[in-house]
């Protein structure tokens, strides 16, 4: 399907703007490209005129009365329209040029926005802020019982693990794996760890090659194991090719969908929660339980949420399952998120034993904003 | 002043629009908000109708034939305002998922844009992609003889530098100084260090600590220290504070602005080519070479441009100042911009001595990008 291209080019003057000045010495322009007008003229919030020519293509000059003139040009991804469009604004921005000069504080033209094209380019950050990827391919997309799971490759983050529009992992993200293990300061060998989440496979792939006496990893999402096996091999390398390794067992949840192979397999069907409900009735205990689940909720207070007390369980069951010397690694969320953060800080003080925390901001490539990464651990009596 | 905000919101359709049904459909939508409307019609290329209301906000409706559905509305920066924005695109989402459900492909609202605000927040990257930073303050913005220099200020980066619109580096970029520094592979005791540009102060500071026995460094836009000196804290610590240190020199060129304390300082007025230049005369060597002068040109080609031409002369200076165990490291540029690499790599094929080169990607985090740093150094027969 044909993306349709927004251009925009803006003006801030010093001066209050002569309206009806610009309007004239513009629209000069627009009717040399043959570009039908309307003019829209409020008393007192200035001027809107549409242009349209034969092609599809309008255009939108708005002059606003404190000195802001905006101008924006909707086409087709066709050569010719790309071109045409640039020199219009081209033009434009001489004129406003010539006109004021020195009254000019500011002009700014955007990159170009690509509207309703195939491949979707733009995944705003977890604070809400607009941000352009370098996606060229759409490489998986699916929905599964649970989410949507996008696999798309960037030119430079390799292919980006996407759920539910979240940007979760890419393959240049080692450091997310790396801090959501403790930042290399911690010694796995022998150890048991319990992964909760961790469907692409990074963190697991990390921590085998350390030598641990056992890793289990719970993850309800079949279809995000199934896809990063596939094509996020530079996260997850082997390590999710078999659902048991030497050192290692993988429990997801399977709705119909199975394994690939799915004559050698048997998964049990259940998400974390009652493994760790059973874990702590067997009394299991691991020296690190690694969340992996999802970045904690962004704004709603604990009272009213339910994702809070879901949140709250998991920490709670996770301190039963943990020894008293273990530790538990979770990512928080953005680091410009810190009301959501001093919520998940607060949580720490409600759980069914003391525990201390500490915070790390780390910075994962594709997620262009820093991470807050959590380290919790029950407090001794010492 | 005002700024103007600007919202879209997108619809995919998997089928062939009957732009007069969704049009219709969506109509009294923006009628009941009290919107005057305007249509265009065209007989090929779908519909555009543009609404407009009392107080200066007006909104475009664009069906393509295809099966895409563009709205976009731009409105003042008002509380009110904001409210009635949301509402009335949430209104056209609901409409248009109770009429197509489940022939919409993709539903898409971009984070909104502000447009001419007094704080600019979108930096696009060097491979000209559209970011929104979490900027919140102009801390310093003035013209020198040389460039724009901009401080602003991000919640997650601390301070930005940014020069003639590209960001330069930012309080949280040490990833960046210690690329450029060789990645702590380097034994800087007792070093002579020559550093051309570097004017934010971050290469001098990291390397002050290392007990180098001199550091020269070449800034040739004396504001650009002076601003950092001031807003860059966290970069530069106290070392651009005073034009000599135990182990360091600054030179830097001065056009009638002069060092803040002027009475105790003099300046030799040059840029760092003439200093090359005289160095090579004297036959003073440095063991480390560091440019910090500007990422390599974008994409002109080496014959037509003379950026290449100062580049080369630059390489070339530095090169004969060069001990001959001595490292010369540089920034490239994005990783992206692999035309732009590969022509700066092919100028390394054309110095006055022959050279080896490697080089490292970095994930600086206020870049948004990763950027590609080289160590080169003149090839031994051996």
């Amino acid at each position: 399907m044909a993306a349709a291209r927004h251009s925009t080019l803006d003006f801030m003057l010093s001066a209050t703007a002569d309206c009806n000045a610009i309007f004239k010495s513009l629209q000069s322009i627009f009717q040399k490209e043959g570009m039908t007008e309307t003019i829209h003229n409020w008393e007192n919030h200035g001027y809107l005129a549409t242009y349209v020519n034969k092609n599809g293509c309008f255009a939108n000059l708005r002059i606003y009365l404190h000195g802001l003139v905006l101008v924006d040009v909707q086409s087709c991804n066709d050569l010719n329209e790309r071109e045409e469009t640039e020199q219009l604004l081209n033009k434009v921005e001489e004129k406003m040029k010539e006109l004021f000069h020195k009254s000019i504080k500011r002009i700014k033209r955007l990159p170009v926005i690509m509207r309703g094209d195939a491949i979707d380019r733009y995944w705003p950050t977890a604070d809400g802020r607009l941000v352009e990827y370098d996606i060229d391919e759409v490489v998986y997309d699916e929905e599964s019982v649970y989410q949507n799971i996008k696999i798309l490759h960037s030119k430079q983050f390799g292919n980006i693990l996407i759920l539910s529009g979240d940007v979760n992992l890419a393959e240049s993200d080692l450091a997310y794996t790396k801090a959501i293990m403790g930042s290399g300061k911690e010694d796995y060998t022998n150890k048991e760890v319990l992964i909760l989440g961790g469907g692409d496979g990074g963190i697991l792939y990390e921590i085998v090659k350390l030598k641990p006496k056992m890793v289990t990893m719970v993850e309800i999402d079949q279809m995000v194991i199934d896809g990063c096996r596939k094509y996020m091999r530079k996260t997850c390398g082997d390590v999710l090719d078999n659902i048991k390794g030497e050192c290692y067992q993988l429990w997801g949840c399977n709705p119909g969908l199975g394994w690939l192979d799915e004559t050698t397999r048997q998964v049990l069907i259940e998400d974390c929660i009652p493994v760790l409900k059973r874990y702590a009735k067997e009394e299991r205990m691991f020296d690190y339980v690694i969340n992996d689940l999802t970045a904690i909720p962004i704004s709603t207070s604990p009272e009213e949420d339910s994702t809070w007390e879901f949140l709250r369980m998991i920490l709670d069951l996770s301190m039963r399952v943990l020894k008293p010397d273990g530790k538990y690694f979770t990512q928080g969320n953005c680091v410009n998120l810190t009301e959501a953060l001093s919520l998940y800080e607060e949580q720490l003080g409600r759980l069914y034993c003391p525990v201390e925390f500490s915070k790390e901001v780390v910075c994962v490539p594709s997620y262009m904003e820093l991470w807050v990464f959590y380290t919790i651990w029950k407090k001794t009596d010492i």
